[in-house]
């Protein structure tokens, strides 16, 4: 059963549900699945590694995917290569999605290549530049979200960019991210206002996502109150975030230590950005963190994304079904 | 057209709609207005002042309400006045709600009067902790609420609990409190698998709310990006609120001085304390702070409870209704 929204519509879609175009996990096996599942994928072009994006995009095969940079990241890596962005625009992908930063750079060379531009933001202000960039999808992300982000909530963030983008760009959709993890947060999403949604620690915890099994056998058995937003992880992999993005993740020994402690961890930054690193690639979950949101509390098992969004839009258009939603269990 | 939840038919009201107990904000008038309107009203008993309480209780009339105290701070409030709790419990209220900190030191006095508790948490852990001892109800709050908050969002927090609760505890209800200020959010709401919601900053916004007129006139224009989790405001208050419970206020010329310095401000408590306090009796927004949540975004109006809980309601039950959710615009 296709869940029918103005995002669909206009996707030509089945169903309302993007992939976060998560750094590192998000490869082209996932972003393919996704898309075959009736969502649309994306592949997470993170710090901008040329190597990589290009071995995610040949992995993709025939389908149809988009493809997602750090916005203020992605000025640096053209530094380092000038045609990184141009040569994702010319293999056409779906959407060329920016996230955290001023997209108005970038946004005449994307509105040149014909490729929708999407725009996810963190604040009002954010949301109405992005519009007046001429993005043709916004998403709304909540503070909930795994990974990088800022404070705001999903809860009231889509709501009150969905009101303002009704009276200032009424053609402009709009997709809401953060803590949506099963079919009651999709259902939720639509009933805020959102055109669709994007799901990131849900599809983390797929089959097809490039995450260590340790990682996701520590999020198997977390709750949400088991993260933290913060930047040591940032700090450790020497990664120059500006300071209004942290980023959830599991707490664990490392931001235990050094969350309360910034000085106190740039003072030693280079011995634990080496600790950091090698725990990473080892799958040590004691210093090495595990990004992901408070939607990991609703996460019990690692499926195949086609399942996870088969599940969702089941659950949703139960919820939401033409009997009503059951307001009484 | 009544809502229907589990809620409505366990406390027989029309609506699954309880006003927050907001501390100064929340007394008798906008409590009975609440129940009127079809929900139930509560008086916000705050820091424990017994004659306010008496005072809010009398401007209450005949209609049923809830009274909600701080839970850490009633054991304070005991040691200066033992009979506190004892007196509004004999006045047998609709519910006691009890929110920052552990119920259990009260539970057995409020289930002895034959009392439903009521139990504000902000972690998954502490809603569980408050099903043990005898909730009837558990409210949890997002960090998008107005006023003392935590850090887990209204989106994730509220399906974890669920989750939980119909695995251990079945029975109790389960409220969302934070960001829930219009249909869309009491529809969101109950897709997430809540039985109902607190609303603080929608009915704070209304003409029975005990605010001073220029707080409310703050509100009006602000954006929720104009909003903040901070802990100055206490502080300046020489309140001792436990070092995890930040309040949610407008951002002004006080957060932006002291909230990145609160060794600065320690240094200079009693003078900072005095001008806050004078500020807020004059209703000088830029050194006193407004509390509200992000959803002030949503509220444009000040207007009578009825109407508030009117509207919520009539958008909830038309994107609820029996032709299902306008998902396409």
């Amino acid at each position: 059963m296709p869940l029918t929204t103005r995002l669909t519509q206009h996707l030509r879609i089945d169903h309302p549900i993007l992939s976060a175009p998560m750094a590192f996990a998000g490869g082209g096996r996932l972003a393919s699945s996704v898309t075959r599942a009736g969502g649309l994928g994306l592949i997470g072009g993170a710090y901008g590694d040329p190597v990589w994006i290009e071995e995610q995009m040949a992995a993709v095969g025939n389908e149809r995917v988009g493809v997602g940079f750090i916005t203020w990241n992605l000025e640096q890596a053209m530094e380092r290569d000038p045609g990184i962005l141009a040569n994702v625009l010319e293999r056409k992908p779906a959407m060329l999605f920016l996230s955290f930063g001023d997209p108005s750079v970038f946004a005449p060379a994307i509105h040149d290549a014909d490729v929708p531009l999407v725009c996810q933001v963190q604040t009002l202000r954010d949301a109405m530049n992005a519009a007046d960039c001429g993005a043709a999808i916004i998403v709304a992300q909540g503070a909930e979200a795994g990974g990088h982000g800022e404070s705001r909530a999903t809860m009231t963030i889509v709501p009150e960019v969905a009101d303002h983008l009704a009276r200032s760009h009424p053609d402009v959709l709009l997709c809401a991210a953060g803590g949506i993890a099963d079919g009651r947060g999709l259902a939720a999403a639509l009933m805020l206002g959102a055109d669709g949604v994007v799901v990131g620690s849900r599809l983390w915890a797929s089959e097809e996502a490039l995450v260590h099994p340790a990682m996701l056998e520590a999020a198997r058995g977390a709750s949400g109150d088991d993260t933290i937003r913060s930047s040591v992880m940032d700090i450790a992999r020497q990664l120059k975030w500006p300071q209004r993005y942290t980023a959830s993740v599991l707490k664990n020994a490392f931001t235990e230590r050094w969350h309360d402690d910034i000085d106190g961890l740039l003072a030693v930054a280079e011995s634990e950005a080496e600790r950091w690193k090698t725990a990473w690639q080892a799958g040590d979950v004691t210093t090495a963190n595990t990004f992901v949101g408070e939607a990991v509390g609703l996460i019990d098992d690692v499926q195949p994304a086609e399942k996870i969004i088969e599940r969702m839009v089941g659950e949703a258009a139960d919820l939401l079904g033409h009997k009503g939603p059951k307001l009484t269990r």
